[in-house]
């Protein structure tokens, strides 16, 4: 879930919850978000039943569980609820005793982190520390990387919706559509990945900026998405903003979207370096994973 | 690694790859993130090592890997190049290709996915689909939870940097600090997660918008940071956009830059409710995940 994840499992309402579905507890001394990620993957592989909540589910996510006690605390509370708990600990003795207490209390568990850990250490030859994320002496947050991220976000905000033209040529990626195709939701997912993005929007009647053509065209992408879809999306998108149901008509009335998608693709067509990928159906995700993988051919390697 | 990560071993560089470090392959049928990020956590606790390369690590992210051929290929150049393999594969055949092969070519592997997947099927007594992300027939991008976390993006990206001090009533969040304190990054990372996040910079001299302490004063969080570290940060950015030479000193000279956050800590303990978050030394995934545990207390649950 992108958001709407309950948290702290209080007590009070076990039994509505237990009502309303099975609860999978995931708990990191971190932030959380790995095994957040991790089991939002894998519920994948479940979408046919979570659908219409025919099995529901509820994940509750419980970060930065740093002692014993407070583990002690979540692992009954997950056994009086019937949860399946799955973890992130980075110190051994906290998984140990996770997967111990797991086990007297009868809660199915599961270490998200270890197999990784482990396959690792063998590999590389080396022992994990066992200090969980944020212990003392750590230097990330002022790494190179730190500030390439911070860079690149700062970058596309400013960049965004076809502002500042004239920077199009510092961007590592443009992304080129029509309204509603996800240009800056996917912009900023990749800004995160710590690439600089610009995206230009295609309005029928609004000439492209200029600079767009003279800056090396290996890095610009088109959006494309089938009509249908754009209609449903502009629709809520028009009633969310509470547009006058004039302006509603011409953004989403299904003539102009087909008419603005085919002054789209005319476009694509005559600039046919620029790989054009299709949105429709894919998650934020997976259309950034398609954009990095063909940048990465084509730049031949990362920044 | 935020980004710089390689990709597509090309065969021509192996032996230059085999001096530069032990490689880690990931292989996912979707994506790629969910391996990318546990992968990065667990290479957390490699970090005594990963330092100064002592010991030298290289990931190659694989994405798209749907049909077996490709695998194949991918497996016979970890052979070559003595790389561990991690792996995301939704079909249990592909999954059990990768096991089986990487035996037979004596790559070290793990399925990162398996375990998550057997422990939650057991859980709720369902099978797994063996369905890849962006298998046909799946609805994920028009959810509720889609719109949801477009409409976050925008309304955020819209909001930085104190514009728009009209709309903070309509913010989850409010996050109010210093100029590089990571305001703008944190929100974006929220905004992710499908929180509408407004950010308020504190400048001495200007006064905050009235609105700020119209609002719910439960959704605002203060952040501050140890002021050495904020004057690295600020020296690097500045050198970065180029100040002169000027506006330079005044920006990130230690005089300034405590009195600028004696000044922001003034105005946090004129105002009591909001919690003021240390940012220091903490990723911009664990200041998140502060914020988003108080936030959900506060709100007694999510939006
Ligand atoms: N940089 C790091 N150093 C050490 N451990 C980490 C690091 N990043 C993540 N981890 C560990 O990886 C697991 C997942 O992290 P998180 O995504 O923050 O929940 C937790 O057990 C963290 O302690
Ligand atoms: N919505 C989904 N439906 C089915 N499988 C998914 C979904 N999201 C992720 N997965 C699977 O989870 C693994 C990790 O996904 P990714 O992060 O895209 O690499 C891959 O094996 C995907 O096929
Ligand atoms: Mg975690
Ligand atoms: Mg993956």
């Amino acid at each position: 879930a992108v958001a709407g994840e309950g948290t702290e499992g209080d007590g009070e309402d076990d039994e509505s919850e237990l009502m309303e579905g099975k609860a999978i507890y995931m708990v990191s001394d971190g932030t959380g978000w790995t095994a957040e990620h991790s089991v939002n993957a894998a519920l994948g592989q479940f979408e046919h039943c979570l659908v219409d909540r025919i099995c529901p589910v509820n994940t509750h996510l419980f970060s930065g569980v740093e002692d014993m006690d407070r583990l002690m605390e979540i692992i009954k509370q997950a056994a009086k609820e019937g949860a399946l708990l799955l973890y992130t600990l980075a110190d051994p003795d906290m998984a140990e005793y996770a997967k111990d207490a797991c086990k007297v209390w009868g809660v199915p568990s599961a270490d998200i982190l270890r197999p990784i850990t482990e396959a690792i250490a063998t590999h590389l030859d080396v022992a994990p520390s066992g200090l969980p994320r944020g212990a003392a002496g750590r230097s990330a947050p002022l790494s190179a990387e730190y500030f390439k991220r911070i860079e690149a976000i700062d970058f596309t905000i400013k960049q965004d919706d076809g502002a500042k033209p004239q920077n199009l040529d510092r961007a590592h990626i443009v992304l080129v559509g029509v309204s509603r195709t996800g240009k800056t939701p996917l912009s900023i997912y990749l800004a995160q990945k710590g690439y600089k993005v610009a995206n230009v929007p295609i309005v029928m009647g609004v000439d492209l900026p200029k600079t767009l053509f003279e800056i090396n065209q290996e890095k610009i992408f088109g959006l494309t998405i089938n009509p249908v879809i754009l209609q449903t999306i502009r629709k809520a998108r028009a009633k969310s903003l509470g547009f006058g149901s004039e302006t509603r008509s011409n953004y989403s009335e299904m003539d102009h979207v087909r008419a603005e998608l085919e002054y789209a693709n005319k476009i694509f067509t005559q600039n046919p370096t620029w790989p054009v990928i299709e949105v429709t159906g894919k998650a934020i995700e997976e259309t950034a994973a398609v954009v990095v993988r063909m940048f990465v051919v084509f730049s031949g390697n990362m920044r």
